[in-house]
């Protein structure tokens, strides 16, 4: 079959409804590949991961992937050109979860593409690239305690340090290596060659509320936030709570209650998102007065200079309401991570998909961090976003319908397609 | 020496600097019984407990007083009128102490009584009421856990339901009255006949910064303010810091800051205090909009109507705040406690005697609670304030000076004398 044929042949989702059907099935056992007997608990170099990169191989193989695990414990599977020279086009997402995580985040992304490959090889559809189907093996970064370990080894980003890291039971990632089977010299290995490749996709769950409001199936993602995360203490002056004026206080939840207005009027006027998610009050007594409040303020942006311009306006803001109050604040920054912006020439490619397959187009940016942003230090990116229920994630509550897996699923092939028709030749050999 | 000649005789404070002195030296002494190496720490019916109340008494019968322990482990000691049918004024305050306490919370308030009925001895000085001078053996209330125990045995408000709280250790309290050497069913007999009583007088350091900005020595309490203390919990939705929108957030802790705002904001209105002082916020992850937060509020007032009032306030305000954003508020109420008015008749004679000294007076509220509040329940109650150092208390840094310590001698004294001049000969006997 030629591309041509399958573009218009496999535009009505109805087509891809078995296919949808399969990967919410799927996902389903995934969800048994468990260290917790309820709920969803797979970690980075665990039995579970083992288990978990076994069981998608096999269904790898049966799309008529190659399969192989790489240095740093990534399930790959390729669905080969012809051509032995051709470029490669990464699909991928990842395997691992939080604690009591929902059973699509990460995972859609990884099933989806070999649910399509499927297709393609079923009707023996041939591309003028190489496809590999990557299965991350971190990217959560509960186990270690830093993200993106998989994407940050395919991207030729690993730090050494990090085989210091350790997990809650004292086992160093080093050892975890080992264990898994790994050799931690052999890491590198894992890298791709950045000429080798044609681009980097990725599909996931907005784990947001935009889509759903919108009333669309996918959407179109622009850019993966830069966050900076804080701990901002405020001091004042603790004292008795039936004894000093209210005009004579230096109370500095007070202090703090007021910032954290600060931070989101201030967010709404810079178009950021910015948040306090954790409080510490002291002494923290009912009839004392607060002399001590510490809290965090997570911010990002698509635009790294306007998320750094609302924090240097909240610094200025806090001050200022700290001198009326007689209060002082200190800030130190305690994370930080530039924007990543998807590629503008798959972006243009995304909206002809859509276009073509006369679905509306929404773009939209990702505050949450995926594997595409540690791909970007290598190559192209672009994401779809898939609308799950309440934008809710995290949580065994996350929800997708099977008529946005299938709408995910027409997308998805057709952005393959298009992929193959538009670009040049020269663009798509190594 | 007639009332007459003392009272114009004792009006100068350079006469009771000695006084003070020994009152200084009195408060050190006490700070050193102790469970603690370093620093003070004096719970109801501990061995600490019985050396001070031995200390105490030894200072009382060199001041001619007879000394006793009641039925309640508080120390007694009477300065008898040689009219064995005149009424009693009781002035006292407590010898227990917080953990790591300061040296002049409660004991100043024993002591200064202690010294000034010395010198009435020395002086040969007769009055025509008995003064008993009573050190309350729990004011605190930290031991068990309910407060003003040893105030309420001698209002004849003690709960029997009282005998099964226990300390920390698991020791109840019917088992520390009798390793103190007392008899729990011997309780009532600690109780005053309000027939006998003339009334009670109380001196306490302040605890707060009014007297120090207003530059005084010694203040009048007007009342003691009457607590109510709540748990305010705010629900809304915890969601992903980074996905969701500004304007589709329901953030509980943007809620409770502007609840925080709103209740100092409503708190000045009303003329009352009122004070968050914790605050918790859950899910508490950097990244999590906080979906659930629950902080406490502890509102004071000398007017229980006004006070009230400014809960309800707060109720209304709360609640449309939380419409407006989404949200839902609990309130759960966890502590209430009437305020407690000094007699009109004894701040007269308070005013009178500071006239007569030529001494401003500055009528203030007492935020805290003192025995005072117990002894109002069967006798008109007064109490005096004494300036502390930057209205610091319950703190090892708490401070009064040796000239407000003779500035309060000078006012006590004056006042017992002002008392036996005005009270009618009718009042005096019982």
């Amino acid at each position: 079959m030629t591309l041509t044929q399958l573009s218009s042949e496999s535009s009505p989702a109805s087509n891809l409804e078995p296919l949808a059907a399969q990967v919410m099935d799927w996902c389903d056992q995934l969800a048994t590949l468990s260290a917790m007997p309820d709920g969803i608990h797979r970690f980075y170099l665990t039995p579970e991961h083992q288990a978990c990169n076994k069981q998608v191989a096999i269904w790898m193989r049966q799309a008529s992937m190659q399969t192989h695990i790489d240095a740093a414990g990534n399930l790959i599977g390729r669905y080969a050109s012809d051509d032995p020279q051709a470029k490669t086009l990464i699909i991928g997402s990842h395997l691992d979860t939080i604690p009591n995580a929902g059973r699509y985040d990460g995972i859609l992304g990884v099933l989806l593409p070999i649910a399509i490959i499927g297709q393609l090889a079923r009707s023996n559809t041939k591309l003028p690239f190489h496809i590999d189907v990557i299965g991350f093996g971190d990217e959560e970064g509960i186990r270690f305690g830093a993200t993106l370990l998989g994407s940050r080894a395919v991207a030729g980003t690993w730090q050494p340090a990090w085989w210091q890291l350790q997990d809650s039971d004292g086992i160093k990632l080093n050892q975890a290596f080992e264990h898994f089977g790994l050799s931690p010299t052999d890491v590198g290995q894992a890298a791709y060659d950045a000429e080798q490749l044609l681009a980097y996709l990725e599909v996931h769950i907005e784990q947001g509320p935009v889509l759903e409001q919108q009333d669309l199936a996918v959407g179109i993602v622009s850019a993966i936030a830069g966050a900076r995360r804080f701990q901002i203490n405020i001091q004042g002056h603790a004292g008795h709570a039936g004894t000093v004026p209210m005009t004579m206080r230096q109370d500095a939840l007070l202090g703090a209650s007021e910032a954290i207005l600060l931070i989101e009027h201030t967010a709404k006027e810079f178009g950021v998102v910015a948040t306090v998610g954790q409080i510490e009050c002291g002494p923290g007594a009912v009839n004392v007065i607060p002399g001590n409040v510490t809290f965090s303020l997570d911010i990002r942006s698509v635009d790294d200079g306007v998320r750094d311009a609302a924090v240097t306006k909240l610094q200025q803001r806090i001050s200022t309401l700290c001198e009326q109050r007689q209060l002082t604040n200190q800030w130190r920054q305690i994370h930080q991570a530039p924007a990543v912006k998807c590629a503008p020439w798959l972006i243009d490619l995304q909206r002809q998909t859509m276009a073509s397959l006369h679905q509306p187009t929404l773009e939209l940016m990702s505050g949450a961090g995926h594997d595409a942003m540690a791909l970007a230090d290598i190559t192209d990116i672009a994401m779809y976003f898939v609308r799950c229920k309440g934008g809710i994630s995290h949580h065994p509550a996350e929800s997708v319908t099977h008529a946005d897996v299938a709408a995910a699923l027409v997308a998805l092939q057709a952005t393959i397609v298009t992929l193959g028709q538009a670009v040049p030749a020269a663009h798509l050999e190594s």
